[in-house]
C-alpha cells in the first residue's frame, strides 16, 4: 500500500458525529453520556455495529476499552486511532467522540478505496475518560499504563453508590484482560482544543507536542467564627480576609514567572457562609500548569514561600498537595509526520501544548503517541455550547488519514 | 414603695436558667429551641407556670408574644423587662433567655419581699427574635412596632414549608391582637454582649446607648467559565480574581474610615466551583456597621466608588443593597438610671453600643428603652460554647432590679 493522496468523506463524518450525538442528547443540543450508562452502551453498540459492517473484528478488554481491528497484510504492531465516547453531564457533541469517529472515518475511507494496509489499524474507545461519573478521569488508560490500580478503580462509586465494576458488568462490556492494548506502532488522538488559541489565530490544526505538567494544591485557612456586628476589626480572625491576602500574594508572584503559565483558584468554600458571621474557614484549590518543569518548580517554590509568609498569622494556614503530574512529551517523529500531513493537505497548522489531560498522555508511556487539535469555538468545552465547525472536523480527520497513510508506507 | 436596696437570689436565677436550658438541650450543652417548636412551647409553658405561681396574670397576643403582669398599686404604663426564649440551631444557654429569666427573678424578688410596686411590672417574651426558623429576625417586635406587616410575616415558611401562622396556632399561642403591648414607662432588656469587649476590659456591665446602623450589600461578579488548563491568562474573565481585587479595594478603603467601623464578607459562593474550571460567577455579601450615620454614608460612598472603578472591567460587576437600618438610639434617661444602678451596686460598667440587633431596637420606637449587656466569654454567641458566668448573670439582673426600684420610686 503506497502513500497515495486520499481524502475522507466529510458528509459521512458529519452524519456519524450527528448519530453519536443522539445518544444522551440534551435539550440544548448537548450530550449527557456519562461513562457506563445506558447512553454510553448505546453509543458503544453503534460503534460496534458500524465497525462490524466494515468487516472489522471488535473486541473489548476487562476495562471495557473497545478495539475494532482492520487487519494488515504484514501484521505487526498496529496503528491506533481513538479517544473516548463518554461525556461530562451536559457536555458537548465533539469532546472525545470526534477522535473515535475519526478512526471510523479513516478506516471507512481505506476500506471503500479497497486499500489493504500493511499494518493493522485499530479504532479505540477508552472507557471513562471524563471521570464525571467515576473519578478519576482517564481511568481506563491509566490502568492500561500502570498508573492506576484496577482493584481500587473498580471500587470507585458514582453518586448512587454503584461501583465502576458493577456498572461495567451491567452494560455487558466486562471483557478479558488478555484483550488489553499491549503494543502499537503509533497512537493518534484527534481532539477539540478546549481552548481559544487556534480560533483566535485562525489556524486549523494544532500539533500537540506535550500535555503540560500541573500541580493542584488545596489551601485551608482556619480563623474564628464571631459575630459580624459585635467583634471589633482588631479582634478578628477572619479566614476570608486572610484567604484574600493569600490569593493576592499568589497572583502577584505567579504572575511574574512566565507568560504561558496558567493558574486557577476554581473551587472555594467559605464556612459557615452566613452574612452575619465572620468566616472561620476558607478552603480553596490552586492549580497551575506549564510545560517546563523548571517553571513548575518555581510555582511550587512560590506556594511554599507564600505559605511560610503566613505562618504565625492570626489564622492558621495549611496547604495540601492534592496531586501533580509531570509534562508528558509526545513522540517527535509522529508530530513531524502530522505536521507534514497538514502541509501536504495545505491546511494551516501550529505546534502547541495541551493544557488539558487526555488518554494519550497515559498511552504515551508505552506506545509512540501524538495528538491533533482542531479549533473550539470561543474555546468552550464541557458545555452544551461546545462547537467545532464540520469543516474543521473534516480537516482534522484528513490530517489523521494522511498521517496513517504515511505510517503505512514507512 | 421606696427605692430600697434589694438583691436578687443568684442561686435561684441559676436554677431558672438551667431549667430553661433543658428545653431543646443539645449533646454539647447548648440549646436548639427554634421559634414555635415543641421545645419553644415547653419553655413558654414553664415561664407561664412560674409566673402564675407568683400570682401574675399571663396573656399572649396574636403574635404569640407573652406578657406576665405584676399589678401596680397606682396602675399606669408598665415597666417592662424581657427578651426572647427562642434560640438558633445549636445555640447557647444565655442568648435571649437571660433577659426573660431576669424579669422573672426581679419579680420574684419583689414578691418574696412583699413589696407592692406602684406601677405594673410586665415580664415579656417576644416571639421569634432569632429568625432562625422563620426569617426575618425580631419578627414579632417588628410587627408590634409597625416595621413588618403581619400578613406577610404569617406566610413566612420554615424549611419544611410550614408557615409562621400555622406553627403559632399549632403550639396554641395564637392570642388576640387586643393583648398586644401598647405602652410602657420603660422597656429594659438584659442580654449577653455577643462580643469580646466587656471580657477583655474586665467590665461587668455594658450600658447600651444604641443599636448601630448597618448596610448589607450583595456583590455579583460575572465572568466566563473556561478550561483552567487551556485558557491563557490574558484571555480569561476570571470572576474569582475580580472578586479578589474588589475585596482588596473595599478593605483598603473601609479600613481608613473609622476604628469602630466593622465590615464583613461573611457569605461567598463561587460557581461552578470546580478546580479545573475558571469561575464564571462569584457572589458575596458585604455588611458594615457603625453608630455614626456620617460614617455609614462614607461606607456607601466607598461601595459606590469601588463598584464604579470596576465598570468596564472584563467581568461584569453588580451591587444590590439587600437592606440597611439606621442607628437606633436608646433612651438617655434610662441609660443614666442603669448606669447609676451599677454604681450603687459597686459593679463596673461602661457605655457601649450594640453591633447586633435586638427586640429592644424596635420597641424603642414607641416605649422608652434601654439595654444592659453582660460579658460573653471569648465573645462567642449563637454556638453551644456560648458562656457567661453565673456571677455576671447575677450582676446584670441586680442592675435591672436596682433600676426597676428606682423607676418605681420616681
Amino acid at each position: 500500500m503506497e502513500g497515495q493522496k486520499l481524502l475522507i468523506n466529510g458528509k459521512r463524518l458529519r452524519e456519524t458525529l450527528e448519530k453519536f450525538a443522539e445518544f444522551g442528547k440534551t435539550e440544548n443540543n448537548g450530550v449527557s453520556r456519562l461513562s457506563l450508562t445506558e447512553e454510553d452502551r448505546m453509543a458503544r453498540e453503534y460503534l460496534r455495529e458500524s465497525c462490524e459492517e466494515l468487516g472489522l473484528s471488535v473486541t473489548y478488554d476487562d476495562l471495557g476499552n473497545m478495539y475494532a481491528t482492520l487487519e494488515g497484510t504484514e501484521g505487526g504492531p498496529p496503528i491506533l486511532i481513538g479517544s473516548h465516547l463518554d461525556s461530562v453531564k451536559r457536555g458537548g457533541r465533539f469532546d472525545g467522540v470526534l477522535g473515535v469517529a475519526a478512526g471510523l472515518e479513516v478506516v471507512r475511507t481505506i476500506v471503500e478505496n479497497d486499500l489493504k494496509p500493511r499494518f493493522p489499524i485499530i479504532i479505540v474507545n477508552f472507557t471513562n475518560e471524563e471521570g464525571a461519573r467515576f473519578e478519576p478521569s482517564m481511568m481506563a488508560s491509566g490502568i492500561l499504563s500502570g498508573k492506576f490500580d484496577k482493584e481500587v478503580m473498580f471500587q470507585k462509586k458514582d453518586v448512587n453508590g454503584i461501583t465502576f465494576g458493577e456498572a461495567l458488568k451491567k452494560i455487558g462490556y466486562d471483557g478479558e484482560e488478555s484483550e488489553r492494548l499491549k503494543e502499537g506502532k503509533a497512537f493518534l488522538e484527534l481532539h477539540i482544543e478546549q481552548g481559544p488559541i487556534l480560533e483566535l489565530e485562525s489556524i486549523s490544526i494544532g500539533i500537540v507536542g506535550c500535555v503540560v505538567g500541573m500541580v493542584c494544591y488545596e489551601w485551608t485557612i482556619k480563623g474564628e467564627a464571631d459575630h459580624a456586628g459585635t467583634t471589633p476589626m482588631t479582634m478578628r480572625k477572619d479566614a476570608l480576609f486572610t484567604a484574600n491576602d493569600i490569593i493576592t500574594a499568589i497572583r502577584e508572584q505567579l504572575g511574574e514567572l512566565d507568560a504561558e503559565l496558567v493558574y486557577t483558584m476554581g473551587r472555594m468554600n467559605v464556612h459557615p457562609n452566613i452574612h452575619t458571621v465572620i468566616p472561620d474557614s476558607v478552603i480553596f484549590s490552586l492549580e497551575a500548569r506549564h510545560k517546563d518543569p523548571a517553571v513548575m518548580a518555581k510555582v511550587e517554590e512560590v506556594i511554599k514561600q507564600v505559605h511560610e509568609s503566613f505562618s504565625g498569622h492570626d489564622c492558621k494556614v495549611e496547604i495540601n498537595k492534592l496531586w501533580g503530574r509531570d509534562t508528558v512529551m509526545f513522540d517527535d517523529k509522529l508530530c513531524d509526520t502530522l505536521e507534514k500531513a497538514a502541509q501536504t493537505l495545505g491546511v494551516s497548522s501550529k505546534q502547541m501544548v495541551s493544557g488539558a489531560g487526555h488518554d494519550a498522555q497515559f498511552i504515551a508511556s508505552y506506545i509512540p503517541t501524538a495528538m491533533v487539535f482542531v479549533p473550539s469555538e470561543n474555546g468552550k468545552s464541557h458545555t452544551e455550547v461546545e462547537q467545532t465547525s464540520w469543516e474543521e472536523c473534516e480537516n482534522g480527520v484528513n490530517v489523521l488519514l494522511e498521517a496513517v497513510m504515511e505510517l503505512q508506507a514507512n
